[in-house]
């Protein structure tokens, strides 16, 4: 079976400040071409470390990939470093010195004699285009392994893999597949999923099965293996179905689509609107909502009544209400809904009041209390939570639910 | 100089699902410590991988920290690598095989047999408690290296660092020192505070500076290394003020300061209010401002008016202005802002109109124009933008726009 290893290079990736996300993104991308990653490496900009690190991918991988440090500037030596290992020089591309030439007269500026080094490719090895930057992509061969150096700003790195590298590998491994499909759940912990899904889950089982959590929401992998494409995608899709009939509402969605994007496709198809009153989530419900390209044919507006005085002027809620009950109550989030829906004439309302912390809780109203209610002209459903952990968790935890209990509804 | 490296361990890494979020909090930890972590591995749970990964980060560190696989599955294989690694059997530490028991016990439960191999570390190494979770760490020495084995499990990992391992390596580079310094900027491009900075930037001086970028926000990473903390304190601070008097107010904040703590910080100060008007970016500003704990100071509602009956409805936005300038122009975010300015009380009032794509654009009004008004009983500020990118880019780069102009408006 082929394998492949990602190297990426730069100082910013081991200073604990940035996040490596380009050895993600290629590592699903890969699994889809049916070639997965047995390793990845992270090193500084150092010549030698590079060099070595080249060789250390080499003992399990057919296929390297190596992101970053092909700039215009001195730290950027991953070109150096890749010669070294070949045991070649770096030789100037006259077509791609032009290419980086034309990318700077584009922008009526002359290009900076600094920027010349980057059209420079170790001989014997290929160039490959960068359309939207000045870095260009190599590609090599050695002995029989596969080379290929990309730029390591994830909108370049992208760009080159889609319309490079991506045609280039397309018969790398055409004697393996692999198929991934990834099932969203939300509503239940990771362990009772994975207590139900029971024998799916044993780890000499093909398919695979993984799982990821977060915030609630549940994340299950399905990795089927096969000689061709159509036995993998039958093997995932047997998983599936049986994965929707052990879970049943669990299951919100497959792919990338999110919980706003489940919701938000079920209201435009059965044309109904949304509006929202928000107060602990502050914002977070309608952020969610309109991430969706889109949601302005089902979602009209929302309030933000952080105060308990925004709560009375822009939703109607009753003063003797927050004075009796307090403004984390069902009996607030209700009013805050009907209000809501009444001003904007939509077919549901979501409010949501709780307690993100730090302050404001007390022994009967303590931290990560929340009331959620959905009104619609049918029904009115009210909710009350408690989530522990941290004001992000809480709120992030808050907006999901809500966001669930009407997806529920708008199900069954 | 003493040095680290990190090794990850476990399959959900490499298949391009789960970030590896330990590394990035082990390599910030080691960097407070004064070791500089100079490689990172991600590996899959195999034995022959673990061994040989080990043999690799010897290459260059002194210090390899490993985490994963320490569960008590037949995938958890790190015990046996390392112990492959080290040639020594593993061995049943009873102390640690109580500690299991009893972490069942207190929850009214019998320990499976499987968990029993969590108490089993090779011959010659010492156990670190885990004080939340069943799998014991392990710290070895080897030659002049130091190992350290930890769980995958975040929450359990960044426990026993701080409590078990932390300790052990306080004195491991007391010869050496490194301060970190954070400067978060807006305002202008990662180029041109690169070019501003000149000779600051420089590859081979100490301290060093690194930039990254992201939605307009961009850091500056000062590292400054000395023999002892007072010293490269020193030095990291002299280059905070040399930073700060070049690029004046593009700075914002300092560490893990957000901009819209730095906006919600001066409105608590000088005891000011703000409430929102937002369209195109649908609750991303309430979200940024209420995101920051005691928000409710100064914060006190916002309005979502995404739909134009609801700018008309809700902000006494006067229909003939849309009909004429269209939802998306300077004179309806105006109004929008001060509709919402008049109805909440406020000092300040930020509105945001905007077309955030894909559909809705035209010759005249490109995808990613975007219009915002500061409003206050001063003055009223209105700019106009052209965000390109996608809609997720233009939204988050409209919220921090419109943070900045409020934030500059406070501090002048």
């Amino acid at each position: 079976m082929k394998k492949a290893s990602i190297i990426s290079i730069g100082n910013e990736l081991l200073n604990g400040q940035t996040v490596d996300t380009n050895t993600t993104y290629l590592s699903s991308a890969l699994l889809e071409l049916g070639i997965p990653v047995v390793s990845s490496y992270s090193i500084t900009d150092n010549i030698d470390s590079i060099a070595r690190c080249l060789n250390y991918a080499c003992d399990d991988a057919d296929l390297i990939l190596l992101t970053g440090g092909l700039g215009p500037t001195d730290d950027d030596v991953t070109r150096q470093g890749f010669a070294d290992f070949l045991g070649a020089p770096l030789k100037l591309d006259e077509k791609q010195l032009a290419k980086i030439q034309d990318f700077f007269a584009g922008r009526n500026l002359k290009m900076p004699e600094k920027n010349k080094i980057q059209a420079y490719i170790p001989e014997g090895t290929k160039p490959l285009d960068n359309n939207i930057g000045t870095a260009p992509g190599i590609i090599a061969q050695k002995d029989d392994k596969t080379f290929v150096l990309m730029p390591g700003v994830p909108a370049e790195m992208k760009k080159m893999f889609e319309e490079s590298v991506l045609p280039k590998l397309k018969n790398f491994a055409s004697e393996q597949a692999i198929v991934t499909k990834k099932i969203n759940c939300f509503g239940t912990g990771e362990s009772n999923i994975a207590e139900i899904l029971g024998p799916l889950m044993k780890r000499n089982r093909n398919p695979l099965i993984n799982i990821t959590a977060g915030s609630g929401i549940i994340k299950l992998h399905i990795i089927a293996t096969a000689k061709d494409i159509k036995k993998a995608q039958e093997l995932a899709k047997k998983d599936e179905n049986k994965i929707r009939e052990l879970l049943g509402d669990i299951v919100f969605s497959t792919g990338q689509q999110s919980l706003a994007e489940t919701v938000g496709k079920k209201l435009a198809e059965k044309n109904l609107t949304l509006c929202l009153a928000e107060s602990c989530t502050g914002g977070l419900i309608a952020k969610l909502i309109t991430d969706v390209p889109g949601a302005s044919r089902y979602f009209t507006q929302g309030w933000i009544t952080y105060s308990n005085q925004a709560k009375i002027n822009e939703l109607a809620v009753e003063p003797r209400l927050i004075e009796k009950y307090g403004a984390v109550s069902e009996q607030v989030a209700q009013a805050m809904a009907k209000g809501a829906r009444e001003k904007a004439h939509t077919t549901f309302a979501i409010a949501v009041t709780g307690i993100a912390g730090p302050n404001g809780s007390s022994e009967q109203k303590p931290l990560g209390l929340v009331y959620i209610c959905v009104d619609s002209n049918k029904d009115c459903e009210n909710k009350r939570f408690i989530f522990s952990h941290d004001r992000a968790f809480m709120r992030a935890r808050t907006a999901l639910t809500a966001l669930n209990m009407l997806r529920l509804k708008l199900e069954h």
